[in-house]
């Protein structure tokens, strides 16, 4: 990995020169910080823990209010949003991580795979799947044939991307036939999906994953969902067939969300919210909460009602 | 893929031969559809749209009430399910792929595997367990030896069949001992399982899969449990040990059902319902709904009588 | 497998020799017991099942108040907890499995694997992971180069381990960028692992699985998450990041637990108990139930209140 240096920092969160010289390794908490490492404070109280530490260099509020006047300490680097500086220094090192594709990677002849994309052992990536530049693929990944994937993807090991979908017709004596699920799965750039997630392929359309989006392990995502553009989807959820997530919506952990419905931009349900098939939750910042999911307000008030007599 | 003529689809749904002629190498949407493809119509509404695309063939109801008494119009074939007769004509279609064992695939010698069946890359047959014919085993699925498995069974990539179940004993020290987990796991023909799906084996007697029954994407079916025929299982479901479902049961996502637990004979549990161990729910058709699962109606009235006061 | 004597079983429950003999080839359940068969008997009703079958030793309870005063039955060990005594002799029968590096088996040779320790087909040991002795690793497992595994555990199919936790840190347009994810995850020894579960590891410290601790199927354990010793914790259930669950503490099947919050030492959490974010629930041997999770009289208590009026 590249070091990085007090300039490169400074570019990346938009500041000025100081002039000031350094260069650092790695990336640390501070209990195992060194002279290499960089650590960030996001307050006056961890400062002043940053300061015990051996670390470098340490990313600071540059508000006062927020971390103090401090005296001159040559290894505090005032930055706007610490937290999100330390994490861009990560993306700048990991940019010169080398791309490996393992040799027990299976990849079909009739798959195309970009250049500088990353693919573990173990994972299969079908013919007819189309993969872009620069996505991370982790171990043991099925990537169908029905898959297309942008660029700067992250997959981790043991997701499921474009299986069949779980559609079926009932025959008149009980038994089950299933409905075609022949369509293809979008995965568009910068989207990045946990460890043994799956998402189905569309049934005769596509399932859409937008740009940006971060689903997290254990994630169940229907034929023909439509998920919008940074959208964050947390452990455990999972959105049955033909749901719509806009733009900027949060999902917590655990959340159910039935067949045909839909989740406004910027929506935010809380951990185990439950939505109901064809049902719309509406407003940017509104916090929905509880099975079936209500504004926060009257969640709380519902559970209050439950003591008072 | 082979080609379906009209003649087929007649005779897929039951029809005399009306001596119209045809043959369509596709399933499609309206959207995608062309001269080669069949689309199929659910009623009046979208009939008309079907009209508009360049289908070749569409399915529509026979019922006049349905879909309207409409001028003769050649690309249209009444029939008295369009849907259900569109997924036999995916079925039929089917029928036509080459079953393929990956080269990639772990077969152990000592295992069992029937004429046509596929098995993905990646994929672990165990010494000991047998497959039926016809099966379509998806890519890095794990079927251990304790597990006996029929005709066309559909195994989506990444599940986990005849692991170990989850018992332990306790010792009076607090440390726990896992409690022998020897026995089998038997899918009977025509189940389907979702990608990374685990079913476990029987501790000392055997976990069964009903014939006919369809099992969607992260469920978790315990040791020793009965699942009857024809039920389906939505995404996320969990089902402790040695608990039964019953016949033509219908269990909506993220359903958790206890241990000892039994889901009667045509049960619907809705999405995210809970079942009590030991709990027994009965009644065929019967919609159950909340944790504690509750008749449906129950539990709309619970729910109003929050908000009353 | 080796075969046990009946002055083995006693050595393993602490009984002084009775000079009796025979020794057995398998445990079993009652249906399919032969004279190579111990089966246990946890009461007297059960006894009286066990002796009309075949089974060549009947592991019964030392009470009489238990299993009753039974005329002299050569087949009968009397053992303080036959269930307990079952186990033990199936851990004793498992110690003669020969451990299998299977040649499918993806072992960097920057990884370290302990003597004694199997591992399946198509499972993958990263470089920089560290595994103890007498481990038995599944098939299609993933071990990623940031875990750290004492001895005797046991990862069943499929299961993800160090993979990247869930952080992230929104700019300023509403984009994500992933917050560090270069910790590591100890597991110490004895803890075992079920089919499809991920456990992350560290943001910059580590998450850490505590000694004997036991995990269902399809389990989420988020990053820096500390779990302690002969913790229980059943299928489906997620833990978000940062938090920490004492010893002895047993978590039901799809329980949530949202992030930093604290699970003290031997709490039980019912099946589908939610846990907020920065919640503590305190006290050994109580029992939580419901969402949020509350005392379990608690709980009964809502529940009634709502049907009272």
């Amino acid at each position: 990995m590249a070091s990085i240096t007090v300039r490169d920092v400074e570019k990346l969160v938009g500041l000025e020169a100081s002039g000031r010289e350094g260069s650092f390794a790695r990336l640390s908490n501070y209990d195992n910080a060194g002279k290499d490492a960089i650590v960030f404070a996001r307050d006056q109280a961890s400062l002043t823990l940053a300061l015990v530490s051996s670390a470098g260099l340490i990313l600071a509020p540059s508000k006062a209010a927020e971390a103090g006047d401090l005296p001159k300490e040559p290894r505090v680097l005032r930055v706007p949003d610490p937290k999100l500086a330390f994490a861009l220094c990560g993306r700048w090192m990991d940019g010169f991580l080398q791309p490996v594709v393992h040799p027990l990677a299976v990849i079909d002849p009739g798959a195309s795979v970009g250049p500088r994309t990353s693919v573990g052992a173990g994972s299969i990536v079908e013919a007819g799947s189309v993969i872009g530049k620069g996505c991370i693929i982790g171990n043991n990944v099925t990537i169908s044939g029905a898959t297309t994937m942008g660029d700067n993807v992250v997959v981790q090991s043991g997701a499921v991307l474009g299986a069949m979908g779980f559609g079926y017709v009932r025959e008149p004596d009980g038994r089950y036939v299933r409905f075609p699920q022949q369509g293809r799965l979008l995965i568009e750039d910068d989207v990045e999906i946990g460890a043994n997630t799956t998402i189905d392929r569309g049934a005769l359309g596509e399932t859409r994953i937008g740009q940006g989006t971060k689903i997290d392990n254990l994630v169940h995502i229907g034929h023909n969902c439509v998920i919008g553009k940074n959208v964050i989807i947390a452990a455990q959820t999972g959105i049955s067939g033909s749901s719509v997530v806009e733009d900027g919506a949060v999902l917590g952990g655990q959340v159910g969300i039935g067949e045909h419905a839909t989740v406004g931009a910027g929506v935010i349900l809380g951990g185990g919210a439950g939505v109901l098939s064809g049902k719309k939750m509406r407003g940017a910042g509104e916090v929905f909460w509880g099975r079936p999911a209500r504004p926060l307000k009257e969640y709380l008030r519902d559970l209050a009602r439950l003591k008072r007599r």
